[in-house]
């Protein structure tokens, strides 16, 4: 086995016992990279000789921290103090911050290798796709508007990468791609130094391809209650099967992944009860749009102003209000947040987890449907940590997931209900 | 008179109809500062030669902004693409980012010279102290973290200044050296870029000498309402006097100047009618703590990774979390803010405004103390747009403002009002 395909967990036990150098597997994450980005085309920058550089600098660090020595993809619309970050956008290319994102000099203080900007979606958001192939099929899209991160960890370029997530463009890549990914509680892990979309949505994830993988980033950020585990057995779990208000929406390969997800956990032992989610829920997916297209009108108001020649139509849009988004409908879309995200807490000690769809279907054909958001953008607003975890193929053969979703800042319990469900949920795929 | 001299307002009208330059402005401006800096110490950046190239580019433009020609002052954490952003903070000493932040950027875009970076208690939140000193008395602070934007308009350095709220940072030191500013509805203005410490509190404002210099930066940014005047007289206003849960905080001053606003609005002509807010408004103050506490325990663990022995103890405090706040406090502290956000707006159309008071009194002596900001702390968690205006003086001949509150997105009306009411709250003061 080569070191690029070790999972990040398995990597980081032989980088700690020190049977593996950050260079090492940084050199073996390039090689493979040197073979498949010319068709996955993952990444937006990667300089060879930086990301060696970085991996000597954390070879000869003092201390070893929760990532050390884990080469990191990081999407090209967060920040890096030693590589450009264009947005994909037209006015920020080669752009070069003094800094790193608030994430990125977490990752880099406990060690992590930044490996390179992956292509995204512009500013995160519209406009300009990635150039991004699905690994799965050249011909597909690898979702958006992470689409470098996901394709990037799929591929085996690297073990860890940063997303974003404002609708649904962390989770929804990874059911795409086959991978896992974390969407935490909204605000735990700082965004500053990411492209401002929406405040309210606007969330850090990550990727990875087993659920301890997910678990050490979540470490490097301390996320609330890792310290205290819940130390459940399988059987002792209850998973709430939840259709969700868009089920009509969902293709049959999706609908087919959830109760498939559903029937493996009730063979492994697991509890699983329907949950249907009344009322108010329905018209969460509508007031987040609301939410996104009215905080959006002031997110690129300045590049509105400085270059509106190379600023995407999308975006103009968006400034100039083109949906008549008001501040009443605004109001109304937070006060309707803040109340389900309350009503959604109460089901909890009742369930561990809430399993739910989390894409409508497989990777959509081309480059310019990154898919829709319907099954991701709701539980964004609802602020509430969300687990990708891979389930089944379609009938074209590419990945479909499903996710697993917390009560607010429940992202430690989480991660320990995806250890615990994901070799149930996951099994029916190779490797 | 000199152009330094003018209000913003007063100098945008000349700057429009072409009397005056933004050169001369800003050398106006410059000449000053060479002789009031030496005593007030504004400034943590500050390149007269940059300042008039900035201005006489605007000077080149083809077409003007609303903010044309007017130097702008910019907060010490708020990134400049042209000048260093040091945070007051040891790690970023001289730090040179590759863009503007949002704000920054969209207040270029309409034609402000940006002039130079205002000193700021460190990450606008803790630590260090600016080195300012409050203009009307050189052995007082001017409050803080804003501390050299507050000063440097009251002192006649720029005409505009971009400040911070995330407790009382941008309302407290107006209060403290006489002069107008408003914190803007939460969200509304982009505050990308700017260093943070609180997603849900962080609020970009700004500080003028007069209700019409505050409404050219709101459109700037094009808040909510701009276009659609409410088009009232004095007469028709109705104004609830809020003395507020703290309001045996307030020293005699403060409490004075409230009563006294009051007065001088019912003889103007002015409704006034006192107004409680009942019991779930008085844990607001401390909800903002727990958010605040909470939400920083991840905002400085970039720092706390990369640079330990350069972070101030108050901010190792935050990431090691010293209060121990838990997540279920911040679950009720979020929960309660959205429950009092709706019900505050349920106040509005009964009132157009809610008086209230700024500050808990006079400025602080010292450099040390910036104030408290139990008068501001509350209306940050509930997101509402407020308007600082000079009232009086207090026992040492200091300054001591008043604030208007409006509902969440109310900005436009609460800036009318503004208009309205400070010539009757503001006519005891000199000028």
């Amino acid at each position: 086995m080569e070191p690029w395909q070790l999972t990040a967990a398995a990597a980081a036990a032989k980088l700690q016992d020190g049977s593996l150098t950050a260079e090492a597997l940084t050199r073996s994450c390039l090689e493979h990279c040197a073979e498949r980005e010319p068709f996955t085309k993952a990444f937006a920058y990667l300089d060879p000789m930086l990301a060696l550089a970085n991996a000597r600098r954390v070879d000869k660090a003092h201390a070893k921290g929760v990532l050390h020595g884990l080469p990191l993809g990081v999407k090209d619309m967060i920040d890096t103090a030693d590589m450009p970050t264009s947005h994909n956008s037209p006015i920020y290319e080669g752009l070069r911050q003094g800094r790193d994102a608030a994430c990125v000099g977490v990752a880099r203080g406990e060690g992590a290798v930044v490996f390179g900007k992956t292509d995204t979606v512009e500013f995160a958001a519209a406009g300009r796709r990635a150039l991004t192939r699905n690994p799965h099929d050249a011909s597909r899209t690898p979702g958006g508007s992470s689409s470098g991160s996901a394709a990037a960890v799929a591929d085996g370029m690297v073990p860890l990468a940063f997303g974003t997530q404002t609708g649904g463009s962390t989770i929804r890549p990874a059911s795409f791609c086959g991978v896992y990914a974390m969407k935490p509680t909204h605000g735990v892990v700082n965004s500053e130094g990411a492209k401002r979309y929406s405040h309210t949505l606007d969330t850090i994830g990550w990727y990875g391809r087993a659920p301890a993988d997910l678990r050490l980033v979540a470490q490097a950020f301390r996320l609330f209650g890792l310290e205290t585990p819940l130390g459940k057995a399988p059987g002792q779990l209850r998973i709430g099967l939840c259709r969700g208000p868009n089920w009509a929406l969902a293709a049959p390969e999706s609908q087919e992944a959830l109760l498939l997800a559903g029937r493996r956990l009730e063979a492994a032992g697991i509890a699983v009860e329907e949950l249907e989610l009344a009322a108010p829920f329905k018209d969460v997916t509508e007031a987040q749009r609301i939410v996104l297209m009215g905080e959006g009108r002031g997110a690129f108001l300045q590049e509105y102003l400085a270059a509106h020649g190379l600023l995407h139509q999308d975006f103009r849009d968006r400034v100039e209000n083109a949906d008549g988004i008001t501040a009443a409908a605004l109001v109304v879309a937070y006060d309707l947040a803040a109340e389900c995200r309350k009503r959604f807490d109460t089901l909890f000690p009742r369930f561990d987890a809430v399993l739910t769809p989390a894409a409508v279907g497989e990777a959509p054909v081309g480059r310019q449907d990154t898919g829709n958001p319907v099954f991701n953008s709701m539980w964004t607003l609802l602020h509430v940590p969300c687990i990708g975890i891979p389930c089944t193929t379609g009938p074209n053969g590419l990945p479909v997931g499903v996710q697993i979703v917390g009560p607010r800042f429940g992202d430690a319990a989480l991660l320990e209900v995806a250890a615990l469900v994901a070799p149930a949920i996951d099994a029916g795929r190779a490797g």
